[in-house]
């Protein structure tokens, strides 16, 4: 068995974390233990920093200091942060450091979602899902 | 409360999930359910195609489809998959489609891994984490 957080998917003895991208461990580690609710992480080792959600049951965040900066291509993988109360849950985001890409919220199927970015231009998204969907 | 998978990470109300572009949606669920152990998902609506683990426990892969490939940019967010076998898996996940960037493993601070793309060149890693850390 991997040390680590909770087995969680769909098959044993697969931990799966997601690994983001970031130029300063500090900011990165700060403004996205705010915006999940992680833990603040201890440092090291390397350039990485491990952001876990109070009792480990959740999925790792990664975070690898890289020396290249995010180019103008739209990143291919992106988390979304699904939430009951759109203009609340971005208000609060962009107050941590978040820049917020749409003006208008973006409307599909009853979903309703803004793009926006962590302070390495990585996107990612906050969505409220359909009423059907919140009980 | 938000429909979808269990309620795991460090905030109440707040439902956490990975999206990832693709241009076939069909061959990337196949793909991915194959390498992750999620469900063979049910199609739609529109671009989309939600992947669960089963019994919900863990992290969903949404699948989004979208007109432009890849570029040449590394992926700046990837999937981690931590296992016992690094070469064993290596294998399995090859057979179901993927592609070996790496030569020779990368071996840093007791940690053993491969890079490799999905069917559209998505960069993940499989790790082999250090000795200690398996059980």
């Amino acid at each position: 068995m991997i040390d680590g957080p909770a087995r969680f998917g769909g098959r044993d003895n697969v931990v799966l974390a997601v690994v983001l991208d970031c130029a300063d461990l500090d900011r990165s580690a700060a403004f996205w233990c705010e915006v999940l609710g992680y833990h603040p992480p201890a440092t090291g080792p390397g350039p990485y920093r491990r952001l876990l959600p109070p009792g480990g049951n959740g999925v790792e965040l990664l975070l690898q200091q890289v020396p290249e900066p995010k180019d103008t291509s739209k990143n291919r993988l992106h988390l979304d942060l699904r939430v009951p109360d759109l203009e609340a849950e971005v208000s609060r985001v962009v107050a941590a450091g978040a820049r917020l890409l749409t003006d208008t919220p973006v409307k599909e199927e009853g979903w309703v979602w803004h793009v926006l970015t962590d302070p390495d231009n990585n996107e990612f998204c906050i969505l409220q899902p359909p009423a059907e969907r919140l009980q």
